[in-house]
C-alpha cells in the first residue's frame, strides 16, 4: 500500500511533524555510484523557497542508512532518512477541532479511528514527496539517455506563470497548475497488457501526488473531440516514428518510441490563507475560520520535480521488467 | 500483468479471434448467488448491435467453468469463458503488411518479437473487455448499496449524444467521447496512503480500458483554473457530507462518504474507414489503405458498462480490504 | 492466493469434478514452441495407472484457449484447460455426513460457510496438479540445459520401493513415502534476499502440492546433528564447486552453482480403503465407516513429475528475474 | 524480496556492519499501544549474551521512527531502526580473500557483482533478524488469545541441550538444533488454497531465517512412514477437535483449530573456531585458515524467539485476511 513497483520498489514511511521521513527502495541495481550532485540538485528543486511557496524550510539532507558501500548501490534495500527539523506542530494542535477542508483530516480520522498523527496532515503530507524525489534521483541514473523533463504550462488557468502567480499573491488565495511532462529517447515496448499499460502504471504512481486530480497522454480530453483520421498517428519508417503524436507516445498501452507526452492537473492548495467555513468536530458548529501554519500559495510550482521522480521510479521498473537494465550496472 | 486487484483479484486471458476469451476472478467471497439476469443485463450492455456500434455479433453467453456450485460462489477461484465465433480473421490477414496506425500491431510486434497473434489485434482487443463486464457484474451484487452510473456526457465534441454521433455518420469516420461516473452511497475511508489512493487505483484499472486518454475526478483538469478557497469543500455535518463536491468526493486518495465523481476520456477509434496512410512493412514504404473488419464508429457508446465494471472490481478490492465485505456473505 | 510467481506466473482454476479444472500461465516468454511430446509424457506421468495408483482414469488432454499462436507463445497469457469426465460425485454425497479425516472437507466448510464445492475434495483436490504439471513442462523447456530430476527414495519408510508399495497392497491401508529432487546445471545467484530465498520460494510451491508435509534441502534435518566443520562444503574452484555438498547448493537463500538437493515428505493419502471413525455431522454421533471413491494407495507415486514441475515454475521465474531468460526466446 | 506478507508487511534493510538495520511494517491496525515490556522481552531473548552464543554485543534499542504517535500505532508503516555499535569489521576485511564455506560470501559476490557489503555478511547477516524480531513483538499483541511458543528440542542430536551445548564446547566446534513451535487456540480456517497454504506461506517465512535448512508439520517426514489409517485424525467433536494431531492442526493446507505444530532444523553456524579449507580468490590456491569475528557456537539458541516472530507476522496476516483482526483495535 505504502510500496510501489515489481522489481524498482519504493515504500514510503513518516510524518510530516514526525522525527523522520524516508524511503526504502528495493531493487535497485548493484554498482551504481550515487550521484550526489544530480541527487542534492532533485532534492533543491522540490524544496520551498522561490516566490509562493511554503517559508517552512528543511535541510533535507539524505542519509543512506543501508544498501550504500564503497559509494554505490550493493543491491540490497536502500534506505534513505531526511530529518523533520522545521515543525511547528502548535499550528495544528489548534486546527485540530475542524477538519480542514480539502485536507485529509477527516477522513483520516474515520479512517484509523481517530488514532492518526494529525500534526500537519501526518502520513498524508506532500512532506513525504522528499523520498519520492530522492528515489526518483537514483531512478534517473539508471535510465541513460532517456531524458525526463516536466514543466508548468498553465497556472490559474494562464500561459504566463507569472501573471498566474500574481493572481495568488493579490488574492491572498491558493491556485493551482498544469503539469506537462516529456520523455524523449523511450524504448519501444515498455508497458504490460492488460491491467500494466504504461498509461495504467504511470497514472497509478502520480496521482499518489497530493494534489493531482487528473492525467492525461498525448491528446488526452481533446482526443475525444477529434476524428478517427485526425487523431491517428501515421507511421513513416521502420522505427515507428509517426507524422503526428497525438497518441502522446503509447499504442495500445505500450510505448511506441515516440515522445511519451502526458500532463497532470494540480488543485490549489487546501490551505489557503483566506478564511473559510466548516464544522466544528468538538462544538458541532459551522464556524469561519483561518488555516495557520506555513504553506504553499501555489504548490504546482513544487511539482515539475516530483512527476519527474515518480516518471523515473515507474520507468525503471519497467526496463528491469523488459531487461533493458541489468541486475548489475 | 494480465491481473488485477489485492484480494478480489481478476485475470484476462484470451484473443480477439481466438478460440475464447475469458477471466478469472479469485477472491471473490462465497455464499453468493448469481443473478443471472444481472449478468446478462451488463454483458447485453456491452454489445454492439445500436447505431454507431459494430456489426460483429457475438452471443456472449457466460460459461462458468469453476468457482460456483449450486449457482453460488464457492470461494474458489471463478473462471468465465466466452467463446469468439463471429470472427473473421481473413480481413486482418490482407491487413498485416500495414501497422494500423493508433493500434498496437507496431509495439505489440516489436515487444514480442513477431510472435504476437495479430488477429483483430489479438490479446490487445477490446473484445477481452467482456470478460471484465462480467466479472463487474459479480462485483457490483457484492456492493449492496452502492450505486455506480456511468454515462456518456459528450460525443465528438456535443452534448448533444445524437448530434455526435450524426457527426460521425456523416463524415464517415471514427469519433470519441467522455463518460462521467458517479458513485453514491460509498463509504467513509475507501482508498490506502500512499500509492492506492482511490483515485490511483481506480485510474490504473480505467486506463487499462482501450481507448482510455485521460481520467480526472472531481473537478478534475478545472481545479487547476480555480482559487482554493472556491475549490475547497466545507463539510457540513458530522457524516462529512460537504457544501460542495468539487473534489469529487476523494481527500487525501480517501474517499469522503460524499458521491465518487470523475469522468474518463475515450479517444475515437482507431479503425476508421477513412483512408490513411503508413507504413507498409514489406515494401518499406508509405501507403493509402482502408481498414477492413467491422468496427465502431463510436466506441464511447459500449464503453459505460465497462467503466461502471471496472469501477465495481476495484470497490470490491477496496471494501474487502476495509473489511466491509466479509469472506462468505 | 491461486497465483504464483513473480514473472513467471501461474493461476489454477476448478474442482476435482467440475467440469474443467486448468491454469493461467502469465509471463511466459514469447516465440516458445510447445512441446507436445515433453507435455505428453508430463501429463502421462502424472496419471494414475500403474499398481498402487486411482483407477480412476482421465483423458488429460490439455486444451490451449490463449495464448499460443501457429504452435508458439505470443507472450499473451496461456490458458489451458482440461476436463473432468470420469467423475463419480455419488460416491461423495453419501460420504458428505461424516467430513473425512486428515482431508480439508472439515475446514473447507468451516471457511467458506459450507458454500464449498465437496465433491471429490472440490478446488483442494489433487486433480489440480494436472495444471501444474503441463505449465511445468512449458518451463522446463525455458530451462535449457538445467536438469531436473525427482526420484522416490522411500515409500512406507523402505527403500525398496516394491517392498514398501506391497505394504500398502498387504495392509489394504494407504502409504507415503520421499521424494528427492536433483537439479544439475544450475546457474550461481537464483534467490533473492531476504525473504525470497530460493529455499523459501521452492518450500512455499512445495507445500501446495496436497499430501507435503515436509522440505528439506541438503542435509536439512540432519545437518542439525551434524558439527559446522563437518557440514561446511569447502570450495574448490573459482567456479564454488564445493568438495562437498552438505548445503544442498544453497548458501545464504543463494544457488551457489553446485547440486540444488531437496527432499519432500509425503504423507499417505487419507482416503484409506480401511474402516476409521469420525464424526458425523448430522447425526453428532461417532461414526464408523469406510470411505469410497476410486483413490491411489500410495501417492506417492505420482509425486515426482508434479514435483520436478513446481521446480522448473519456480526456477523459470527465478532465471527471468535474474535475467537468465529473455522476454522473446 | 525483502519485504514479505499481503496485509501485514514487513520489510528488512540494512547490513551488519552497516550503521543500522530495521524493519518497516505496513499494514498494522491503528490503535495499537505498543507494548514496551514485550518487545523487550522479545529483543532481549535474541540477544547474544548466554553460553554458546556471540559475544557481540548490542544495545539493541528500538528506535521508531515512523508510524506511532502518542505510543499508539497510527495505521500508517511503522519504521523501526536498530543502530550497529559493536562492529568489528577489519576482522572481515581480513577473511575477504577467502570466502567463508557455508556462508553467503561466495554467492553474493557473484549475483552482486562484487559490490555486495560484505562485512559480516552484509545484508545476509542474522542481524536483519532483530527487526523481525521487533515486528514479531507487536504481531503477537494482535494475537490476542493464540499463544505461540518455540523450543529447542534438541542441540546436536541431543535431546539434553547441556550435553549438546558441551559438545560444542569440548569439540571447539559449531552445532546446529531443532526448534519445535506450537501454537494454541488458533482459529479455523487460516491459509488460502491453492498457492498460500498455512504451511506454505509459514515455510516461505521460516526458510528466509539463517541457518533454516528443513521444515515440517505435525508427524512431518515421519508421516512418510505411517500407514494413512494411523496417520489420519478423528474428528471427535464439531469444534473439529481430533483424536490425535499428527497432521500438526492443518489439513489441505488450513488451520484445522488444533494446536499448529510445526519443526525447524537449524544448521551449525558456518564460522566455526576450528580450521578450515576453502579457495583463496586472490592466490587462487587452497588454503587452511580460521576465522575470526565473535560468533555463535550454537545459533539454535538464539533462534526460539525469531521463528516465534516470524510465526506471530504470518498469523497476524492470516488473520487480517480471514477479517479475525480489525484495521483499527
Amino acid at each position: 500500500m505504502n510500496a510501489f513497483g515489481r522489481l524498482f520498489k519504493v515504500a514510503v514511511f513518516g510524518e510530516s511533524h514526525g522525527e523522520t521521513v524516508g524511503i526504502t527502495i528495493d531493487g535497485c541495481p548493484a554498482g551504481l555510484l550515487i550521484d550526489n550532485h544530480l541527487l542534492s540538485e532533485y532534492l533543491e528543486k522540490r524544496k520551498g523557497g522561490q516566490r509562493g511557496t511554503t517559508p517552512r524550510k528543511e535541510d533535507d539532507i539524505p542519509r543512506f542508512i543501508s544498501g550504500v558501500f564503497n559509494e554505490k548501490t550493493t543491491g540490497a534495500p536502500i534506505t534513505i532518512l531526511f530529518d523533520n527539523k522545521n515543525t511547528r506542530s502548535k499550528d495544528y494542535e489548534k486546527q485540530r477541532a475542524i477538519p480542514r477542508p480539502g485536507h485529509a483530516d477527516f477522513v483520516a480520522n474515520k479512517k484509523f479511528g481517530g488514532f492518526e498523527d494529525y500534526r500537519g496532515g501526518g502520513h498524508f503530507s506532500a512532506r513525504l514527496t522528499v523520498g519520492i524525489v530522492a528515489a526518483g534521483a537514483i531512478a534517473k541514473q539508471l535510465l541513460q539517455k532517456i531524458d525526463i523533463k516536466a514543466n508548468i504550462i498553465e497556472i490559474a488557468g494562464e500561459n504566463d506563470l507569472e501573471k498566474g502567480l500574481q493572481k495568488a499573491i493579490d488574492q491572498k488565495d491558493t491556485v493551482g497548475g498544469i503539469i506537462e511532462c516529456r520523455v524523449k529517447n523511450i524504448p519501444i515496448g515498455l508497458g504490460e497488457p492488460f491491467f500494466d499499460s504504461v498509461e495504467s502504471v504511470l497514472a497509478h504512481a502520480l496521482f499518489a501526488i497530493p494534489a493531482v486530480k487528473g492525467v492525461e497522454f498525448g491528446n488526452g480530453f481533446q482526443a475525444a473531440r477529434l476524428f478517427g483520421s485526425d487523431n491517428n498517428d501515421s507511421i513513416i519508417n521502420e522505427n515507428g516514428t509517426t507524422k503526428s503524436n497525438n497518441a502522446g507516445g503509447v499504442n495500445g498501452g505500450i510505448t511506441n518510441g515516440n515522445e511519451l507526452v502526458f500532463r497532470i492537473a494540480i488543485k490549489p492548495a487546501s490551505s489557503t490563507p483566506k478564511e473559510q467555513e466548516s464544522l466544528n468536530w468538538e462544538s458541532n458548529e459551522i464556524e469561519k475560520f483561518s488555516i495557520k501554519g506555513r504553506h504553499d500559495l501555489c504548490v504546482a510550482l513544487r511539482a515539475p520535480v516530483i512527476v519527474e521522480a515518480m516518471t523515473a521510479i515507474v520507468l525503471c521498473d519497467f526496463l528491469l521488467l523488459e531487461q533493458k537494465i541489468g541486475r548489475v550496472v
